[in-house]
């Protein structure tokens, strides 16, 4: 055992692990490492034996090597894993050590670990963590939330090993909020960027299929939009993408892009975004479709079948002049992201509400402006939004976004008919213009919803005219 | 106590449960009835008098008074109270008897409640009842999953009290399937409903916002379109409504409609199925929409301020001749219906195959062809369908659902881009169209995605000249 007792622990010697624990050290700590299998922290040691890092082969000797309150950081497999972990520590623990959970955790475990560790006096606090591998060794976007007092605890450390944002240098970590609020609001990340990339892979399809443009003139274009307001890490690896060759097959001239299986996988916290905003009853159709494109594009076989039978368009649409309508399909990506966006928070605020968090939107933008998949500089416009007024209701209703949707929302029209009639699916980018009609509608048909259910379920009505509910009689003579 | 044993006993004498009762008495059964408040039994027996109900004022007695095995169909509000239930039954119930579940439940808890109720040699069957209080009077359609000889110990009263199909008098009750089969069905049953709801109050905004048609004219209009190909209920009451006027107001020749507020409720069943679509990984982009556009219109306050900032389009599209415009949106309708059946079907599929229940589709559409709220003609075209191909992945695959899909999918184009030009919301239409333009797309976008989730994550790809996972190397130098 070393000498001199580690500011921190973490448990967990896979790469995020690792790397999060090289970051650490990097700023001035001393890191405790500890991982089930010994053998992963001996290499570990032996590959980086000039670090402050302390092994340990057990997890009571780890414990030992912490000063304290012990901050201990789990950087294990969410579920079962990550339960076996926490129980073995809990009888090692005391009350006001902090325990973080940086794994990829539904918020609703977070929510009853919080709650169970809290009565012992330990606390716990879940963290999102974005920005792969690399964002881990060399600063990612950090969501920690649970106990304010907590937070405090390990914010210090937290703040050097983050992002920070290119136009502040402002750590890209914030507190968010109590239990589960960290891992939800990165669940809600994630669902943005399931969002994010879906618009740009239907930009991609329409200039591919509507406009017949090359991968190489792709390139080009998105390297084109990476300098302006759709400046961002995703537009700037699919510029990235589109140069690259194919490095295993036969010919090597050709993109790699086309070598690759079109078969969307996905890991399931799109899913879990979904699946809440369903349930606090908040429209969030543009990731909604999103998650849904990536299921119906693992349906490969189906779809190979159905593309010999199912009958296309004439399609004998006049496109019109080529360079006109890639400015449409920007603007329309541009439209769409801040529609996917403004559901995103319409979602967190909805959550907030349900429960109980108190969540900070602006912030949550200001921690994505680096070190996540998201970042991108209209995050900056966000936080300025919040800034101006922090009780928005949604950022449609902001000055900026509400200018941007108008004047870019003909060119969305343009380009989702133009793809609709040419059989080019659009259901992302259909989506957002649905919703912004639907948002902005003052009437909607869902008088006629309520006269149906009224009809054949006596769920009763609400009326124009005065307060209260009604039910019509229907079954009797006129 | 009655001297003669009762054939079967309901628990629970609300309007279902007491609806249920009188249907299964008036098929020559004697029906024992119990109600935790006595007061509603006694009012029972003393509105039916001359019936032969066999009324408990404790549960004990109820369960005394039933012939064995025993057969006691629960009609209490689902969750917490149908536990209770449950509970104080067991210790009465003997190995072999059989307790029905026709209440909202969730299809998670059905499980629960079967395998756990299973250990003591108790069959549970999980019921789906459709058709409000007038079908459990004169005819539900019913879906009860459960132990198949429990079924079998049920079936002659069920098939007698369901609902007859009209266009062979077949009984609207089938065996779905184990445990949660039959209340995942109501289910999906349920998220279609929603669907066929939202597609009809889209075509009828479509109608009154672009076309500008008034409440009289689309009476007829409906009237006329449910002589065809859409006849089905919700067409037949939509029509209806559209001829009713306001009973309350000053002004009571004005239509009903329009003294309705357009904030949709829902009671979380069209919720469930989006959700369990999301957990089994198929596109269900209609239904989810429909319920996306209830919640979005909840939201009316925001709407309304929405309504005074956000810009509408210039809208200045050519209409062209109303009345072939009419027959389009017709067609877009049935179009989009058969959209959001093939996706509640393949959602079926992928549930049977996750939760192993072989799942008889022919079979759910013939159930749902009276009786409950769904029940349209061209459910027997999906009988049909499975009937030719009981393996048929898709409906779409189907020679009837292919050619109309051929046929209507340019009118249903033109709607959505031409209300997508207007500002009008369609998010049902243009996900229909959409999820038939991805279902027959040989290729999609998502090498790109697959490309972008190899770059940022290592989550490597899939590659189309030979098997196997890839990881590109992005960061080496070109």
């Amino acid at each position: 055992m070393a000498d001199k007792l580690a500011n921190i622990g973490v448990v967990g010697m896979a790469v995020m692990g690792k790397n999060l624990a090289l970051n650490i050290e990097s700023r001035g700590f001393t890191v405790g490492i500890y991982n089930r299998t010994a053998a992963k922290t001996d290499q570990v040691m032996k590959d980086h034996s000039d670090k402050k890092l302390v092994p340990s082969h057990t997890i009571e000797e780890f414990v030992k090597s912490l000063e304290k309150p012990r901050r201990i950081l789990l950087m294990v497999k969410a579920g079962a894993p990550t339960d076996a972990v926490i129980d073995e520590l809990i009888p090692l623990l005391d009350k006001g050590d902090v325990l973080i959970d940086g794994g990829n955790t539904n918020f609703h475990d977070t929510m009853a670990r919080n709650a169970k560790l809290d009565k012992s006096g330990i606390n716990f606090i879940g963290m999102g963590v974005s920005g792969g591998e690399l964002g881990a060794l060399q600063g990612p976007s950090l969501m920690p939330g649970g106990q304010k007092e907590a937070y405090d605890l390990v914010a210090p450390i937290l703040e050097q090993i983050s992002a920070k944002a290119p136009q502040d240098g402002k750590p890209c970590v914030t507190y968010i909020g109590p239990n589960g609020a960290g891992h939800y609001v990165k669940m809600v990340h994630n669902g943005i960027e399931y969002g994010d990339e879906e618009l740009i892979d239907e930009s991609y399809n329409i200039m591919r299929h509507v406009l017949g443009l090359s991968v190489d003139e792709m390139a080009d274009i998105f390297k084109e939009w990476n300098k302006g307001e759709l400046d961002s890490y995703l537009i700037e690896i699919t510029a990235d993408i589109l140069t690259r060759k194919d490095d295993l097959g036969d010919d090597k001239s050709k993109p790699i892009l086309d070598m690759i299986l079109d078969r969307g996988n996905n890991k399931g916290t799109g899913k879990w975004s979904s699946e809440d905003a369903l349930n606090v009853q908040v429209p969030q159709s543009v990731i909604t479709e999103a998650v849904y494109a990536r299921y119906i594009s693992m349906m490969k076989k189906e779809r190979v079948a159905a593309s010999k039978v199912l009958a296309a368009p004439k399609a004998d649409e006049q496109i019109g002049d080529k360079k006109e309508m890639v400015e449409k399909i920007r603007q329309a990506l541009f439209f769409s992201k801040i529609m996917s966006y403004a559901q995103g928070f319409e979602q967190l605020r909805f959550a907030s509400e349900a429960y109980d968090w108190n969540l900070q939107y602006g912030q949550l933008a200001q921690i994505w402006r680096a070190g996540c998949i998201i970042r991108a500089r209209f995050l900056q416009n966000i936080t300025d939004a919040y800034d101006k007024n922090p009780n928005l209701t949604n950022l449609l209703l902001d000055d900026y976004f509400k200018d941007i949707a108008a004047k870019y929302q003909e060119a969305t029209r343009d380009v989702v008919a133009l793809a609709i009639k040419m059989g080019v699916p659009v259901p992302a980018f259909s989506a957002a213009i649905t919703y912004y009609d639907s948002y902005r509608s003052e009437v909607l048909p869902a008088n006629l919803l309520q006269a149906q259910r009224d009809y054949f379920g006596a769920h009763t009505y609400e009326r124009v005219d005065r307060d209260g509910s009604f039910h019509y009689p229907w079954y009797e003579e006129q």
